[in-house]
């Protein structure tokens, strides 16, 4: 008989371990156990099945052959021992032995090991206010939860949702909830946007904007204190520091920490929130003892520090490496970057590398290279218009991240995927401005939006080109700050300055772009400009002309008016 | 005044050099000079233009916010002298001057420069072949071919076509004539594959199976002979070395080639086919000249030697570079790794780095590694197949290339950019298994169909994954070459292996999937096992399986029946 392998975990990382080091040694005896009865399962795709594009959970747990992955598969179909209901109580390194007990009898069981695997994965947080553990209020933590969510929206016993947290899951969640349910939904986020620390605030205002249009409402800077319910037990009003909430269902999407209680009583090293340390080649502090998937910690290849990344592609792939390891391949996971994209109704939001706000606070001097433009051709018919965001730093020209907004489709991964691994390479912004993305009409253009974001970052980097931040031109329009005696300079068509100089007299002045050359001598003197088109990039091209007659107190609203009427202030025309 | 720099040549690269050192050097005086009155147009919209999807020219000569960028254009708005309808004749370097003749009247005039950019691009090849001036014989040579096309067609004039060339114009233009216009239209292609040396023959295949039930013949391995007309000189006929086709209109579509003769006649390094000498500043061999676009030579990435690569991003990149360095910014250009993406009616193909003939032909040892899966969630409704075949060089694993055939849209954007970076960074098989791409179930798979086809990439090339090619079934199928006594074990579901069973009694054995550990004694003994499901991961785990009881001479139908169902072989079944 070969190695004893066991693998703690049935969900993504363990399945994938346990599966291909069976394949790499067809002697070891591997053995897969989990608590649950459902096992490897798309747990990314619940909110998907809760909204009834996925009609039968069946699917999130079937292969694309449509076989369910079952006991019975695994262990007909890869030849694994598989141990379904079986919780692991504790793992005795010095005997190389894991206590289990069954689920349901709770008869104790002691499965002995060569090599071990931990995929124990991530448990949802749960926030610890009064009310949390009424009725009606949910994590999103198992298929089985899923399953009951989707019970109560099929018996139409849930008219008004709160959701708590505006990350991916809440977000999602939000969607499946008012998409197809018809349920009225809030978001409420602790944070002053949603998808904190994931995007920057142009885009997240933007999600938030679509979010709103879609009839989802979201309150930012908003914590929930209290969960109120009715004399049954079940949720009935969420109170905020702001206001209060009615909802029958509650889903509290506030992030998931991992589950190393295992690793950490059998003596392994764990972070200081619990995830299991493990190296490059995904070995714990024990030689003998691997993990992978949500309950480990890894590396943030773009700050070199310590990472948290519960992600079940990033789990797959660890879980490969795990195997490869157990079966004598040296293999290894560097590390992530981070990669991200979701759909948000009828556009998608993306990011892959770290965030302006994560790059300041962990030391970098970043810039924000904001590039639109539409997301094909121009003149090709389909086309609609992209946001692609370079966060870079300045005194080296590192590409740090890329961000972006996008019509739903595929236009926006395209850009995620081609940053990602030139980000993990550490690739600067030349390699960004000649990187060969593919072009024709109908996918893009000949100077595609990353190539053009590279661009716009290498003229912020060497000072030719002079910003305002969009959060700062929105805080003067809206007169909050101090600011000085300024004046916006709109340089589109006529007709699309006219209603803003109509609206703002004093200050908004048009000179179109074409005629600026010949006409700069009639701009009002003692200005501060805030030049002004649809884009940026316009702007950029007059902003260094005037530079050259002298008028040197000039910001160009990066995105342009694109980026402003997708956030929806009040002064937004038509 | 200012450094004096003259542009020749005002399409691609010449204006975004011009636009962008006037913008870095306001004080130099920048003429861009042209022989045509069209300038600054898109040129590879002119088949959308000419399938109506773009409906007016002058959509392809404009900005996205809908300037038309003709010489009023480029002298309000970016300030430079623009002399349209003016050839260049020779360039006098020693007096750094530019002679040229207005092409209308014919009068001479010199331009003297202290810095010279040469952008004078391609044309189109013309197969020397009798009556290949006759009227109706097309190239797509400039927008003014592409007005009098479609004047054509929207007469009435044009009811079947032929086009020479199945490469990337050709097969897009046989798609705007058959899609909108009706027209009955052959494509004619001397190579035995369309797109040759993009793209490999299993994914080239699939590209015509999908024309043809477009509606669009396709004949390989044919060359046209002779073009035949009327009494009126206009084309009739196209007689090639197998057939007969009518034609009333032909298109002309066998490559390009560069313009160089400018460059050549005042003495500067040229190769062998005409192309310009370059360094990697894009500087000529007279250090006051530079060049750029598709007169140029540059390098390819991937083999390191020299290439040719005319194509719109690639001379907007090396444009930029241009510009840069004029304005005493050091700034690189490095060579091309050959991204290339194309839409052919409902389908799309891409490709970057080389293929498995052009590796071979470089002297390297390559595999082919078919993935073959989901474009996005399998669970996802929207979901449809995709396919990423990666060209791995055996000995150190580094990746040449990729290559990919999928539904229309952006999903095999997203997969070829991501490769385009990394190829260019030399990036080897592990890069691409862990490379981080974005995954949410409406976009990708937790294993990225990128991440798989490299994970069958490092099992090819370490022996664990033995197949046999797409060609040699296909070939072995039809009885055509010497073969083993082989039989084909179908793992796929017992109600889809049945019609191939009886189709093909005596070489077709089905042993579903999950019941092979338990019943392989039954299989025939001392035959060649073709091990067939549909995508090839089944068949690959069934392979390393049966290696363990003993059974080795399989092969791995790599692909599965999802390749071979799109290669319009005769025995398809349904």
């Amino acid at each position: 008989m070969g190695q004893r392998i066991v693998v703690i975990g049935a969900v993504a990382a363990g399945p994938k371990s346990a599966c291909r080091v069976k394949r790499l040694m067809p002697d070891a005896e591997v053995t897969l156990i989990d608590q649950d009865d459902l096992i490897s399962y798309g747990g990314c795709g619940i909110p998907y099945f809760v909204s009834g594009d996925v009609s039968d959970e069946k699917e999130l747990r079937s292969t694309s052959f449509h076989m369910v992955r079952d006991k019975y598969f695994f262990e007909q179909a890869k030849g694994l021992n598989v141990r379904i209901l079986t919780r692991a109580l504790s793992i005795d390194r010095k005997e190389k032995i894991v206590h289990v007990e069954d689920v349901k009898t709770g008869e104790k069981d002691k499965i002995p090991y060569d090599k071990l695997v931990i995929a124990t994965g991530s448990r949802p947080n749960v926030i610890p206010v009064p009310g949390h553990d009424l009725e009606g209020v949910f994590t999103i933590s198992s298929l089985h939860k899923a399953i009951q969510i989707k019970e109560l929206l099929a018996k139409g016993k849930v008219s008004k949702a709160v959701v708590i947290g505006g990350g991916a899951i809440g977000i999602e969640m939000a969607e499946a909830l008012t998409d197809l349910w018809g349920v009225e939904t809030k978001i409420v986020e602790f944070m002053p946007q949603v998808l904190p620390r994931i995007v920057d605030k142009p885009i997240a205002k933007m999600v938030e904007q679509h979010l709103r249009e879609n009839g989802v409402e979201v309150f930012t800077s908003e914590g929930a204190q209290k969960f109120e319910g009715d004399d049954k037990g079940w949720v009935k009003k969420v109170i905020t520091n702001k206001r209060e909430l009615e909802a029958d269902l509650v889903i509290m999407a506030a992030g998931v920490r991992p589950r190393g209680e295992l690793a950490k009583d059998a003596g392994l090293e764990v972070s200081p929130y619990g995830a299991i340390v493990v190296n490059q080649r995904m070995q714990t502090s024990d030689p003998n003892i691997y993990a992978a998937g949500d309950c480990v910690e890894t590396f943030n290849l773009v700050t070199g520090k310590k990472a948290y990344a519960p992600l079940g592609s990033v789990a797959n792939r660890q879980g490969r490496v795990v195997a490869d390891n157990l079966a004598g391949i040296p293999s290894r996971f560097d590390g992530v970057v981070g990669s991200f994209i979701m759909k948000v109704f009828d556009i998608c939001v993306g990011s892959t590398g770290i965030s302006m706000e994560v790059a300041r606070d962990e030391g970098f001097d970043p810039v924000y290279a904001m590039a639109v433009q539409a997301d094909r051709a121009h003149f090709f018919p389909t086309q609609a218009l992209m946001f692609n965001n370079l966060v870079v730093n300045k005194k080296d020209g590192r590409v740090l991240g890329l961000q972006g907004f996008a019509k739903m489709g595929d236009g926006l991964l395209a850009r995620i995927n081609a940053a990602a691994g030139m980000i993990a390479k550490r690739a600067v912004v030349s390699d960004f401005s000649t990187l060969e993305l593919a072009y024709a009409p109908p996918f893009s253009n000949a100077v595609d939006i990353l190539n053009a974001a590279a661009n716009i970052a290498d003229n912020l980097i060497n000072d030719r080109l002079k910003v305002i931040t969009v959060e700062e031109f929105v805080d003067w329009m809206d007169g909050k700050v101090e600011h000085p005696d300024w004046m916006a300079l709109d340089l589109r068509h006529p007709k699309e300055a006219e209603p803003w100089v109509k609206a703002f007299p004093d200050k908004w002045h048009a000179l179109v772009y074409d005629k600026v050359r010949a006409n700069y001598e009639s701009l009002p003197k003692d200005k501060t400009f805030i030049i002004i088109c649809n884009a940026g990039t316009r702007s950029y091209e007059i902003q260094l002309f005037l530079k050259t007659v002298g008028i040197n107190n000039t910001y160009v609203l990066p995105g342009g008016l694109n980026v402003i009427r997708r956030l929806g202030v009040s002064w937004w025309q038509q």
